[in-house]
């Protein structure tokens, strides 16, 4: 498998992590998204993906895109190391927990709405950091509400063992502690952040840990 | 089943559709998500769900939320009518088609975005509408370039069946023509959403059909 990323993205770094814990290989190719106009607009990636998106998962020359999809697709063709519960309604919570944080929050604080901030609606820099922290904040009290509210949580977002919903949210909190969002607020979070913070294949897809680290 | 809903709301769209293709029965209870400040962030909805966002789905007295995981689990739990294919590679084209949409698209256009824009970053009507605009064709640049590129689609947009792709790519279809996007680019997106319209399923689905429409 080939995995197209960048250190720093945080629907890469979701696979990367379910990658590890499922103990499988895979060959880093970096696209580096600010190089060059962003490399990932590049012709030579456009033909992987025409999205212009991170992350994409070559199996055998299929590419597979999208965060969400990929780990389910790792999840139906490599069992060891669950990362869904074995029930109907559990596996629900995880996926919703997931797209709180894949559909509601990330996606309005990603790069390129960013960017189109700053060069269309003409918004100063002050604004841009104003617009980031705000929708990482509101998507940190919806997690954060779901999350204290539920006797499904355990050390992890559900139960004991970590889930698709866990590779979500520590790049989420990666994102927070770069952008200086206070997580006292988010006491759940930032415990199950800290019990993944001890487990190797999460020290592994660290951004910092990447061949294409700066 | 009670299906918390508003007539024009794309997520809510999604999962209608996907329960009438399954052909469950359900209670739809209206959440006016303009009425009152926004009958979604009354606390009678934020019991419902902390989130303030539809849809939300009661079965049995547990509440789940996100319409994709709320889609995956009816199709679980129902599993006549399935709505993904039966291979893993088939379910992860689908499931990209979906967050491409649910993830990529919807949430830059969603009310409490444009709301957002215009409160806190005084942005006139116009820049919000071209805001909209701007993200909805991205996003249906991608669908379109991933639809028309592969061998997979068929009628639908994964063979000749609806997936749970289509469930998403319809509700977008709807917003586009709703605020003036052009589908002329996007023949592959106009001929899939045709191919709905002629479904009961679908039909019974669309915003004007349901008990609050306005």
């Amino acid at each position: 498998m080939k995995l197209y990323t960048y250190f720093r993205s945080s629907a890469a770094y979701r696979v990367r992590i379910a990658l590890n814990l499922k103990g499988i290989g895979y060959d880093a190719v970096p696209v580096h998204l600010l190089r060059n106009g962003g490399e990932q607009h590049h012709a030579a990636y456009r033909a992987v993906n025409p999205g212009e998106l991170l992350p994409a998962l070559d199996v055998d020359g299929t590419v597979l895109t999208q965060s969400l999809a990929i780990v389910e697709y790792l999840e139906e063709t490599h069992p060891f190391m669950p990362l869904l519960p074995q029930d109907a309604l559990g596996r629900a919570r995880v996926r919703a927990l997931a797209q709180t944080i894949a559909c509601d929050t990330h996606p309005l604080t990603n790069l390129r709405v960013l960017q189109h901030l700053k060069a269309e609606l003409g918004v100063s820099e002050e604004a841009k950091t104003t617009w980031y922290r705000h929708w990482l904040a509101e998507g940190m009290r919806m997690l954060e509400a779901q999350l204290a509210d539920s006797a499904d949580t355990g050390r992890f977002c559900h139960g004991d063992t970590p889930t698709l919903a866990d590779c979500c949210l520590v790049p989420q909190v990666f994102n927070a502690n770069r952008f200086g969002v206070d997580l006292a607020p988010y006491p759940t979070i930032a415990a199950i952040d800290a019990a993944c913070a001890g487990i190797e294949a999460f020290q592994a897809a660290h951004p910092a840990r990447q061949p294409d680290a700066e």
